[in-house]
């Protein structure tokens, strides 16, 4: 059993923490606010009041944010994890990220002799509860290695899939091709519905065969009753496609559809869709249908 | 059993109109050229020496042939099928045509009093061999309920999507979504290789979340390995491109993704691709990275 | 002076055969409509009840109407030009359609000796009154120099650039740079007045460096003041992205922008913003951004 | 006459702080390189070790630098232009840059007394020796007007844009409108080529109508020569892309066309083009046609 602290309590990272404990670890959360903490004690964690306490005994530091900045001011900032975690402790952050700050916070943390693993997730909270998440995970085999049986608590699929930053690079690969699907089924959903088909019919023989997908598979019924519930919302997803067309960019990797797609997403979001599952980018394809939305 | 006039015995055509006199049909068969007839006899079926001999007594007649000129040809020209039907007869169509020409030759045939459907397949050589396509079908409910016990012979995926043009409009849909599925993989695999991810490794984990699909399941092999015998060539998908793009014209719905994506299909065609699998529009992303293909 | 059967008084016809007229040639004209032969009589010309009529005498035809369809029932059709011209008779046709349909068009009238040019022009309505249009020419160069005294009649930029189907082509790479230059300047607007900048000073010093255009000099007033009175409607540019698309696809060059800027100029018409000027394209991108644009 | 320090001396710096000591201006250079101070020295002006030392008694303190990570090292770091500017110094930086980071810029001055004003140049290395350059200029019209005599020596064309980070949007959408001017512009040779079209001729009359610019103007020659010596090289137009794609998503502005040339860029650079004057865009589209292109 290992002692944990665990940083940033959200939607995540409180059902992740608490799983954590229910495996048996020691887990010491830190939170900007305080009610996340007293639900970690009430699963039966730790309380921490900084970053500095959480981190100070810990073998394993988990942080769970945002987005690039308060990874950043969380890890290597002022009173962050880097100046008071131990040489030798294993820091896995778990945010969704760009691969580039990964590798940042790596190098960073190697100068101290602090080892360090990106290892973003999908699934959204009903994984995180479940604990069936899927976990991508980037950095040093022998660290993975370390790492495997806390994954295990957290999901089913968990794969080590490259050096520092690997992990990001993949959770944005991800986001890139569920985006993209979404919209091209978006696209086809208007165009079928346009000719007169019988929409439900032919989706479902779209579902099963070469054009079948997960996607199609989860979202199509959202599509046909315009039920756009999240999910996995839109202003996250935009989020995302900054993470992944940025990160393109810097690896000099071409994203002639996918950059497309980025701007539909904004667009969706300019459009006061952003609150909406991400399977409502059919809502932008219709606008430009010249249907009416609202 | 029902006496069937087979027009058009290529690739598709030949095991489709095999598979029909297996189940006990008298199929009377046309091609342009004679060998593709004499196999049809060789497999137990009937010979004619044109279009009006082999439909003059045919209950169905199915046409099969390559593209919307030859289906006006066949169907609606000189000595063709229309002119040479009785009327009532039953002519399915099951070739991957534009929707509007399909509806052109629905309403030229009922004008004559001849019934038709439109019944595109998807599945290739192996499923028409196999008699496992998928068969979308367009047009009147009683005349599909009458075709249905044919349809069962040839595939295992048969529904009824609409009116005359629905079964072209669905495979259009299906095309569409196809391509942008695999351009969109192919992005995630030069972004992958790039970031210096293990592809094999994340190909794994994606297809089993959201962003997995049929595409990433068939054809990840072939992208980490560079191999790209066909399967569906890139020329025959160039050709359905050319379809949904006017389809959706047509009927006003927009394809922003889909019609780019027909660009970097008709890229790929121009760069040379055009026999290869289409899951060689890896090659095409890779030629935008700057790589060298050949 | 030349004997010219004109045929097709539109908009532009009608303005085109009264210039001639009043240049001193005779000029026999045909209409589908009544008003505008006599509108033609009432400029000095003369009136034929067919077409057969119109050229039967004629040195030179010249056909001025809508798109593809017409021009080929017009030249091609039954009771139409080459049917009824003499043998040496130049036909000369100022439509805007595909390059494919004009070298169709030039075989069919080569194959009974009769010559041809496409001649598209720019200019609108108030080019052909003021005759100041611009005149693209495709086929042979004895013909251009025969035909271009007609041409410095009715346009004063006149140029022969290639053979048949060439003016065709020139005009829709014209109407692509065009709606290309217009979706730009558009997307630009919004951007600049997103970011709080001052859009009239902006343009101006825009309009000044490299970023200077013709179509931002003569529509930087539509798009500042929301005015957008045709000028050339959406619906003819939508007419005229098909021809692009259409003739670039047949001569493998690739258009991944100008695809994309077709389906932007579809979703404008599909938004009911098809009779307005093409500057309208800035609606479009402030749907994208999320305005209300009505 | 004014005390000017001048920051980045490179080759924009030079010649604009050279324009500056011709006037009249005393002008104390810092540049990181030794042999750029030399020259500021032999053209007129002082020299100082160090930023501090060249601030110190600057009534204005220009800057010049390559990109944001400079101009916020230069201006807001240690050692840097604020912790050693009095309070009421102006600083123009004239770097092309993100409007998000002038704003950051123009924040913490004015957090210290200090004014600024964003004001980018366009005109490239001739313009600047020329003194011919365009300056959009962001920031107080007070500020501005006061600046005005300085941008005199250095532009014709001056023009004040809006608050600060204005003149930066400006800037970020001239390349927009460049960059999309020159690719169609490639697309369109493409596709004339193709089509057998005599192409000086055409581009000809394409440059004398509606489709006319600025870039079509300048480039033609380019293109038809294929002679892509710079110029203004594809790597700055790649830097300027990020920034104007960068900055419209801050403001949540739609570039669906812009983002799509973005990557068109992006790619050009990635295949050894990046040193080539941006009209070599062309090779991209030749590339995406089959044509070998080196």
């Amino acid at each position: 059993m290992s002692r944990i602290a665990f940083i940033g309590l959200g939607i995540m990272g409180s059902p992740m923490a608490a799983n954590l404990v229910k495996a048996g670890h020691t887990v010491t959360g830190y939170n900007l606010t305080q009610p996340a903490i007293d639900k970690l004690v009430a699963d039966g964690g730790r309380a921490a009041t900084s970053i500095a306490e959480a981190v100070a005994e810990a073998e394993v530091v988990i942080t769970m944010v945002p987005a690039d900045p308060q990874v950043e001011q969380v890890i290597l900032g002022e009173g962050g994890v880097l100046e008071n975690a131990k040489p030798g402790t294993l820091v896995i952050d778990m945010s969704s990220i760009t691969p580039q700050t990964s590798i940042k916070v790596a190098e960073a943390a190697a100068a101290k002799g602090i080892r360090t693993l990106d290892a973003p997730v999908s699934g959204g909270e009903a994984g995180a509860i479940e604990a069936v998440l899927s976990i991508m995970v980037g950095g040093g085999a022998a660290d993975f290695a370390e790492a495997k049986p806390l994954f295990d608590v957290l999901g089913t699929t968990v794969i080590h899939v490259g050096p520092a930053g690997a992990g990001q690079t993949v959770k944005a690969a991800n986001q890139l091709i569920v985006a993209v699907n979404i919209q091209v089924v978006a696209e086809a959903v208007v165009f079928l519905e346009n000719a007169g088909v019988d929409l439900q019919a032919a989706l479902d023989v779209l579902a099963g065969g070469l054009a079948g997908s997960t996607v199609l598979n989860r979202k199509k019924a959202n599509m046909v009753d315009r039920q756009f519930a999240p999910g996995f919302r839109i202003d996250l997803h935009h989020k995302d496609m900054g993470i992944v067309t940025a990160a393109a960019r810097a690896v000099e990797a071409p994203l002639p559809v996918g950059s497309l797609v980025a701007q539909l997403v904004a667009s969706a979001r300019a459009n006061g869709d952003g609150s909406l599952d991400h399977s409502a980018l059919l809502r932008g394809v219709e606008r430009l249908a010249g249907r009416k939305v609202n």
